[in-house]
């Protein structure tokens, strides 16, 4: 989905039973859309049927505007879906919140620019003002929102009022060293995306690298999730982890970390877009 | 240290100033120590020198019994060191604990018969009667103590004595599912090895696998550390990781964590025998 | 496939077209069988379709031995599909070859012994008498062929003898360091594994491992790959490589390279086992 | 050496024998240098001592442009020492050739503009007009030289100048599609880092990914090396790799690969900056 090829993917979880994938194929495939990408899944154990079809729109004889309603009339309601479409034609629309630690934003930003992702990033916010010289490089809005205890929820309301604007459909918290209130995450339910900066659920809250220094692991990592409530705890998307030895210092474990970081959230970022994460029990199902 | 190669080992660690390597070196050197392999490291933030050194005795002046006394007395007592000696004509002499899994311990075995490792292996404790058969297949004793919380105790002090008796110098519980009581632990400090079926300090404790499973992670590891009274919580020798998806159901986890589990306990394994760890503030030094 | 669990398993290549996918599980799912898995990959630049099922066939409606010719005559020839048709109850019989060194065969043995896989080994074959020791210690017949330039063809004729006497449904080398002859490899193709201790196509031939000390790489590897007459340059299977640094010797390159030639080795005997692997143009599918 | 710590950092190779370690840690010591950093390392096969200390002249009593001659006359020359000293005050001068791929650009740059590397980047240079927005976005001069067959030598020698003009220490070239000349090559010796989009020597030359892809492996690489007049055989710095599957196509391994290209090529960057790169014998010792 790296623009705009006339396309639609749907994503499908139902309770599992024969003949589910033989029905969704025979619906695209009868109605003259090319199956370009298919990936399911069968959880055995829980009994859940996982779906994930992109495929091209050129020749569906069903218009656009009314392809989520015959799908859910006619095989949806049947099998019990859950599902979620989305169209090509529709850009999502990305947000990035940063602190003061550039790495994982200029690795977006560099991807952003060169055209590697399909989405549109209209803005940069801030709780503070260092990295506006970075957002005036790549020509991105950049808001600075001081955050204090008292400020906060008054802070907040007004970063979700820029959202709104500027017709954001999901957030990248790109090392924003600021704990979003509930009451924020609530309106983007598996739409924000944060990277932590150890191999989860090790190392949970604050000076990760800190305490895995004191733990004297012999390796480190990263892991970019979906926000809740929970902090820290939401579903993960990705994780990836390097060696290190008793030679690190926290300083060494910090830079050695910040590889793990950029590109383990840039991965989370690209499958979000490309529409080929599902959640679920607080899990997510990737899809290739 | 692959056999009576009639060398020497050192492992000290002590307040770091300069000069330690160098009068270290001379030492060894003056004396027709021939060096063959040194590694130093320094911990900077706690000013803690650490090093191992390997050297040839054959034209050695000062006589093998009377080398750590001069050692001390010339160096040792200068500098404050603690330091261990080992001479590779005594041979690391070790024991298995194992349960009812047989992967850690065949590797281990297969290891020891091919001669990879300069080790004895007379016995093999086990607290199920199972892995009888594999002990068989390699000539090695097996001894079966089964354990209850009433009879834990007992049955332990009879282990101590069997070791004792075989003149064991470290203990590998190659999958052993028994927490060995703190009063058996304390007879054998450094020298208890463990596998933990986890990625620690991620799930600690019992049935890691169904755990990060529930938590959908990405990626499980191993872990081989020192048992100290503190569960699961002694100093991290070596780790490893592999990569899973959704896909993998919890007997899948098990599965591909089994070969991760073999290798890494047989890394710590063999990094105890050739004398390379040295523990200092519940962390390691593996030295190369 | 762990045992005689009453399933099938069916792999399919064909050239791609709407429906295909369709197709097959509607003759599963309308003849009462249960799918348990499915995999399928659509080659898109070659216009290829490739796909895995397992099905259960507890209440599969068209007797065993004729689901072949069913399928065939029903999809196969409307789809020019090449397919492979396997049953649980059909065990498959593994022949192991060895040379001197025991790492890869140790390692396929505990897996065996331990009842990990659905296989029969019921023979090991070497070049050299050093390995019997290991294949007396699990009970397994040991043949010795002792090969020269001289009698090369004639000891290749009676291997094959004993492998068709034994029924041997395919064979593993594991580190056997003779080269098989094209008209041997003939008689099973994609049915021998072997493991090539080097991440190919670097290091194809002899002694990899000097000449990756040559070249100082920072990284080695291992290849798991059917035989084919082109040597070294067969179907990859799986590959997997670790870290070194210039400190390493060609000795502890070999050292560092045994964990991974068996792991790589075992995992493709696994997928082997199991059916999931295709060849198609000396490329593998491995299904998950 | 993140900035001028007032440190020196000395590189020896030289036949090994009893007491440079020694010798070494004491002219340092006794001259009031503190040695922050020791790294030592013997070639046993070759007899070969390899070693890099880094010391802080504050309190240093031999004076900066004294200290080579020094070292030379009483150990160089005892010792056959090949050395090279490097100070913290000259800040290395690194020019950077890209053409039209900007993803090892932007993250040369993104580390640079964030103050993670002790370098100056007065430059980039280009086949291509196509990356000049990304220099001016960094501020930096952008240098166009089109080159063909008939202007080769001529836009070279211009090069060259430039880099003289720039008092350019090193060249990194960024996916620069252009073989550079032996003679180019001959002013930098051990001074241009390029990477390579292949794990070498698989798969040296053109389109690595579409051989790779071709072949069938199931393993990705890069690597970063030290250009010589042998096109993709210098000595090597580091390598990485990631793991792939049949479902990729030649366009998903170009991507998969961008990320190791990028991390491989600034970590051998940041290695030549730190001063920790020894070659011998067209391999480098790369010290910690």
């Amino acid at each position: 989905m790296r623009g705009n090829d006339n396309t639609a993917v749907i994503l499908i979880h139902c309770p599992d039973r024969p003949g589910i994938l033989a029905v969704v194929t025979e619906f695209i495939n009868q109605h003259k859309g090319n199956i370009l990408y298919l990936d399911q899944y069968v959880n055995r154990e829980e009994g859940v049927f996982f779906m994930r079809v992109k495929w091209q729109l050129d020749e569906f004889q069903i218009p656009q505007k009314k392809i989520g309603e015959y799908f859910n009339t006619l095989i949806g309601l049947r099998f019990q879906m859950t599902f979620r479409l989305y169209f090509s034609d529709t850009k999502p629309r990305m947000a990035i919140f940063v602190s003061k630690m550039p790495h994982c934003l200029y690795d977006l930003l560099a991807r952003y620019s060169s055209g590697e992702w399909y989405v549109e990033i209209p803005i940069i916010i801030s709780n503070h003002p260092d990295m506006e010289v970075v957002a005036k490089r790549f020509g991105i809005e950049y808001y600075y929102f001081p955050i204090t205890k008292e400020n906060k929820a008054e802070q907040e309301a007004k970063q979700l009022e820029l959202l709104k604007k500027y017709k954001i459909t999901f957030c990248v918290l790109a090392r924003y060293m600021q704990v979003l209130s509930s009451d924020f995450i609530r309106h983007y339910p598996d739409r924000i995306i944060n990277i932590h900066h150890s191999f989860l659920p090790a190392f949970a809250g604050a000076k990760p690298y800190h305490a895995a220094h004191q733990r004297g692991v012999k390796i480190i990592g990263a892991t970019s999730h979906y926000v809740t409530s929970d902090l820290d705890a939401g579903p993960i998307i990705d994780q990836d982890v390097t060696r290190i030895s008793h030679k690190d210092t926290v300083e060494e474990l910090i830079k050695k970390g910040r590889d793990l970081e950029k590109i383990v959230l840039s991965h989370a970022v690209e499958k979000h877009i490309e529409r080929k994460i599902l959640t679920y029990k607080n899990r997510t199902v990737v899809f290739q």
